[in-house]
C-alpha cells in the first residue's frame, strides 16, 4: 500500500522561488491545479454544446443497416446496431445523439436473439416496421408491432427475439451518455431470471387495478400500442393543441401517474393538415422520430424537411418549430430528457423568436 | 434559412455499391453513423472514469495562492481562485476534482469585492481562515468566519467582500462540472437587486418559525456557524457513531428538512482518537477537507495521510476508510453530489473489503 | 354588534365563595367549563363506537325500494335511496353505515333524471343490476352497467338519468360522515356546466397518455368496466392471493397512481373455492358488497352469511376474516376510508386472533 | 359464535304488505333503514355547526382552578386541567373548544408530576405562567417556561413535573375531538421507555445538522422558546404583514419544513399598535390565546374584547379579524387543524365582507 503523507514533499521554497507568471502555471500545471484568472470563464451565459440539430434519414438508414446485414457475420448479428452519432460529437466517450441521449436503430431477423442484460441507464423502444419480434423485460414477454412504445426502466433485465417472418426495425432511445457522463454505467450480463410462464396482460401492467399482496415491479413490463394512442389523439384532434406541439400526448407512467421513466418522457404528436407551430426552447434535449407524413421543422433557424422513418435531433437550448404543409396528417414520435433535467431543478424553457 | 430536404442526396446507389465492411465504416463515418458492432461495449460492468483519488496539501495551496497574490494584478484579483484539478481529468471542459465537483480556494485580502452574479450551478463554501469576510446572497449579507458553512442556491444572485483585516481563504465547491456536463449552464453578470437594508438573522433565516406572509426565499442566504456545529458534534460524542464515518453530521437545509442544497449535501464528521471506520464505496463522489487533526484515509487501498487545510478527492465508486491514529480530535468538512445522484435513481452503496 | 368585553363580569368574588365541589361543578356547568377530573378518561385504549357490524339483504333492499317506488310521489323519485343506518348509530346527524362512511341504495327507472349538484363529499358508485343508466361527471357522460364502478371526486359536479329499460340498481359509497363530522360540507346545486358534447373515452380517461396542454382534471370521470376487473383477476387467480383478502385488486386511480380517491380506495376481491383467510382488524372501516356468490365472513367473532347483493358494514377496529366454502367463486366489491386514515398519520392494523 | 344466515327472515311477504307510508317508515326503522327522501337534505350549501366563537376569561379561568386546586384531593392533582368546554357543544362524547380541537388549562405545583403516557392524538403546550416545570417526551426531559411552545406528536411517550417554585400554568392543545370522531382512539399507560440520561440540546433537536446513522424520531421533544420567537417576529416588524393577521409566523417543524405537526399547525402573531386586519374565513377551525396585550376580535359580526391569558375559540367558517386598539403591542399565540383539513383535500378560505 502506497502512502502520500501529510506534508508531502516540502515545496515552500521552490514556490518563494517563483519569479514570474509563467513560472507559476507551470508549477501550477505539474501539481494538479489551475488558476481560475487564466482560465476561459466556464459561467457561460448560455449552454455551450458542439452538438448541432441533425437529421438522419430514413432511406439512407435502411439502405445501410440492411447492407451491413449482408457484410458482417453471424456472430455479431445481435448488435447490428447503427447508432445516430451527433456530428458535432468529438468526446472520447460513447457516440450520442444530443448530449445526453442516444439513438440507434436496431434490426432483428427471424431467428435472432439477444441474451438477457440490465444496465443503469433506461431504455425505451419505438418499432419503425415489422412484426413478430418480442422483448422480455424482467422475466415477463411482449410482442412488439409497427408503432409500438416500450420502456425498460434502469436495472431491469431485457432481452428480445424475433419468431415471426421478415425484418423487425426499431428505434432505441436511451439516457446512457447521461448516465456515463455522470459515472454511473453498470451492467450485468448473467443471472437473468427465467421468463416467466405467465406474463400479464396490459390490464394488470397498466395499473387499471393493482393486486394488494404482489409487488408493483412484477407488472413494469410496459407497452403502448399505437392503435391506443392514435386513439386518443383522433378524440383531440378537435381541441386547441399545444401551440408548440400541435396535438401532442405524453405517454404516461400508469405506476406514477408521471412521465415514461424517471430519467426521460416520451410523446407522440399529431401536426394537423397545415399546421405550423410556434417555436420555443428548453433546457431538455430531443430526438424526433417521423412516424407519418411528411413536413419540416425549424431548428434555430434551420429548415430540415422530413418524411416518414426520418430521426432528428434537437440539442438543449436549440429553439425548434414544426410544420405540416400537406393536407394529410404528420406524426412524430419523440423523447426527451426533461424529467432528469427537472429533478435537478434545471428545466427552463423560452418562446423563441 | 438553409433547407435540408427531406429525402436528402439520393445515397442509395452508393450504399449498393458498398463491398467491404472497411468501405461501409468510411461511409458511416462520413455520414454521422456509428456501428454499434465495432465499439467497445459501452455498457461496462462498473463506472469507468479517469479521474483519481488526489490529495491537496494545504501547506502548498497557501503558498501558491500567496505567491499568485504577488504576481498577479489588482486587476485580477477578483478571481484570485485556485482550482483542484484532478490530475485525471484529460477533458477539454471545465478542471473539477471529481467527474460532477469542482472545488477550489480562494483567498480574499481587505478591501477587495467581487460583483453580483448568479449561474444554474449550486455552490457552498467553507471558510478555512481568517474573518472579516463577507457574502451577499440575493440581497442579503452574512459574516464569514473560519469554520462557517454556507450554501448559495442554483441562481441565486450572489458576490462578496472584506472589509476586516487579514486575508481570508475558504474553499468552493460546486456542481458546475455536472451543470456543464449536462449542458445546463446559464450566467448572469447584470442586474442583481439592491443589497437589502435589513438582513434576517439566523432565528429567521433558520426556518425556525416563518412568516406566512413572505416568499421564502428571502430567507435563503444559509450560513451554519462552526460552533454550533461543533456543540452538536460535542453532543454526540458518546454515540455509537456511523461505521463509515464515524460520528458525522449532515448540514440539515431547515427549508425542507433535507439536504443543504437539491444537488449537493454537506457534512462535519469527528474522527474520534483513535477512530478506524469500514470501508465502503458510492455511486456519489465526494471531497474532503481537514478541519483539524492529523489522520489519513485509505482510497481504493491507497493511503493519504493529511492535516489541517488539505482537501482530498474521491471519485465515484472509489473505496474509502478513514481513521483518526492519534489521541486528539480529527475535524473533516466534506461535500458530495449524492442528492443529485438519488434524485435520477442512480444512487447505490457497498461496503468494502 | 354585541360585545364581549375583556375583563368579562367579574366573578372572582363568586369563586371565592364556592365552598363545596358540588358548588364548583355547577359553577363550572354555568360558564362553559369541564372539570378534567370529573370526566370518564376519554383517552380510551382502543377505539369506542357504538357501530356495530351488521349486514343488509339484498332480498330484502330490494324489496323494499321497489315498494317505495310504489309508494313515494314522482316528484319524490330523485331521491329513492334507501339508507342503511348502522343499528349502532344513535347519534342526531347523518345516519351513517360505519362512523364515516355512507352507504345507500338507489333505483332509478327509465326516463327518471337527477339533476346535477356538487360537494365536498367525494362519492363511488357500483353497479348492483340493470344498464342504459348514465352518469354524467363535470359534464362528461359515461354508461352506467352492471358490476361497474366510477368515481365522482369531491366537488365535481354530476347528475344521473336513465334512457334505458327497467329499472337501475346501483350502490352508493360516500364519505360524507366523515365530512360532516369535520364539519367540511358545502354543497351546489346551481351553475353546473353544460354537459359536452363531446366526452373522452377510456384511452384518455384512463390516463394511457396525457394531452400536455389540457388541464387533467377533464378527465376526471373515471370508470372501471367489470369486464376489465375481471380479466385482471382471472389472470391472478393462480398466484398466492393476499392471506387475509385471498385475490384482490385495488381499483387505482390512473392519475396519481394511487387509490381512487383521495380519501376512499376501493377493491375487488375473489374467494376462490375453499377459500378462507385470515382474520385481521384496521383503524379504517370498509362496506363490503356481495357481486357473486355465497359465503360468510367473521366479524368480532360473529359469523355473518351472504350472497349476491348484500351489503355489509366493518366498522373501525373490527376483526374480520372472509370463507368461500363454496365450490363456485365469490366476489365481493368493497370501500375503505383508509386513504384518509393514512393522512392523518393514523392507520394501523393488526392480525387478529 | 351466532350466525346471520345469508337470507335471513323471510320478509318478502311483509313487505308486499305494506300498504302506506307509514307502514313502510316503520318497516325501515325497525330494520335499519332509511329512506333518504324523508331526511333533511344532509348535503348543505355550508357546515352546519352548533359550535359558536366563545372567548374564556383568564382571570375567571385562573381563579377557578385555584379554587379547585384548594377543594380537589391531592390524589386527583394530575388531572387539575379545565378543559374549554364550546357552549354549542351538546353531544356525547368530549367537551371541546371547536368540533376538531380541545383546549384546556392545567395547573402544576411544585412537587407534582404525571404519569408517562401515550396516546394517538397529537398534543401542543404553550405555557401561561411559571417557570420549573419540565416535560418528558419520548424519554427526553425539557423545561418549560413562560411563553415557550411544545409538541407531543402522536403516539409519543409523554409525562411531566414540576420541581421548581410556585404554581405553573399551561395551555393544551389537542386534535383528540378529531381523533375520537373519527374512531382512531389508542392509549397506553404502562410501558414507558425510561428518561435518558443525555438529553439532546436544541442545536440537535432543531435540525440543524442531523446525524446520519440515528433515528430523527430520537430528537422529536421539540421546544420553541418565547425569546426567539419575539425576537423573529422583531425582526418583521417593518415589513408589510399579513392582511388577515398583521405580524404572523407560524412554529415550522424543522425535520420537515412543515407544520408543527402533521393535523395542527401553531402561530404567534403580532398585531401591532393600531393594527386592524381584513376578515377572512376558513374551513379550518382556530384556538386564539392571548399573550400580552389587549385588544379584540370580531367573529362573525360580534366583537369580543381580550385581555392577556383569554383564550377564544373560532369554529370553522367562522369570519373573524382581529385589532389592536391600544399604542403598545398585541400578541396573539393560536393553534388550528388546517394541516388535517388540508391533508384530505377540504381545505377552502374566503375573504368576509
Amino acid at each position: 500500500m502506497g502512502i502520500m503523507t501529510a506534508t508531502g514533499p516540502d515545496t515552500g521554497a521552490s514556490i518563494a522561488a517563483i519569479g514570474s507568471l509563467d513560472e507559476l502555471y507551470a508549477f501550477l500545471s505539474d501539481h494538479a491545479y489551475e488558476a481560475l484568472w487564466t482560465m476561459e470563464n466556464a459561467l457561460t451565459r448560455q449552454p455551450v454544446t458542439t452538438m448541432r440539430p441533425y437529421i438522419w434519414r430514413y432511406r439512407q438508414v435502411r439502405d445501410l443497416i440492411m447492407r451491413a446485414g449482408d457484410l458482417i457475420s453471424v456472430a455479431e448479428a445481435d448488435r447490428r446496431v447503427l447508432a445516430f452519432r451527433n456530428p458535432g460529437f468529438s468526446g472520447r466517450e460513447l457516440a450520442r445523439a444530443t448530449d445526453t441521449l442516444w439513438a440507434a436503430v436496431q434490426m432483428v431477423l427471424p431467428g435472432e436473439a439477444a441474451p438477457p442484460h440490465r444496465h443503469t441507464p433506461s431504455a425505451l423502444r419505438f418499432i419503425i416496421e415489422g412484426e413478430g419480434a418480442y422483448t422480455i423485460v424482467d422475466g415477463a414477454r411482449v410482442q412488439m408491432e409497427a408503432g409500438d412504445f416500450l420502456i425498460t426502466p434502469n436495472w431491469s433485465w431485457h432481452e428480445h427475439g424475433h419468431d415471426g417472418a421478415g425484418a423487425v426495425i426499431w428505434l432505441d432511445g436511451l439516457d446512457s451518455p447521461m448516465v456515463s457522463t455522470l459515472r454511473q454505467m453498470f451492467a450485468e450480463f448473467e443471472g437473468a431470471p427465467q421468463s416467466k410462464t405467465h406474463v400479464y396482460s396490459d390490464v394488470l401492467r397498466s395499473g387499471y387495478v393493482e393486486p394488494s399482496w404482489m409487488d408493483r415491479a412484477v407488472f413494469s413490463t410496459l407497452v403502448w400500442k399505437l392503435d391506443d394512442t392514435l386513439r386518443a389523439i383522433e378524440e383531440l384532434r378537435g381541441e386547441q393543441g399545444d401551440p408548440y406541439d400541435d396535438v401532442i400526448v405524453e405517454y404516461r407512467n400508469p405506476q406514477t401517474g408521471g412521465p415514461a421513466l424517471p430519467t426521460m418522457s416520451a410523446f407522440m404528436q399529431l401536426l394537423r393538415p397545415g399546421a405550423k407551430t410556434w417555436a420555443h426552447r428548453q433546457t431538455s434535449s430531443t430526438v424526433y422520430h417521423v412516424v407519418r407524413g411528411t413536413g419540416y421543422s425549424v431548428l434555430d433557424g434551420q429548415r430540415f424537411e422530413w418524411e416518414p422513418g426520418d430521426t432528428f435531433a434537437v440539442p438543449t437550448w436549440v429553439s425548434h418549430a414544426h410544420a405540416n404543409p400537406t393536407s394529410g396528417d404528420a406524426l412524430l414520435f419523440s423523447f426527451s430528457d426533461e424529467p432528469a433535467v427537472r429533478a435537478l431543478g434545471l428545466y427552463r424553457e423560452q418562446k423563441a423568436a
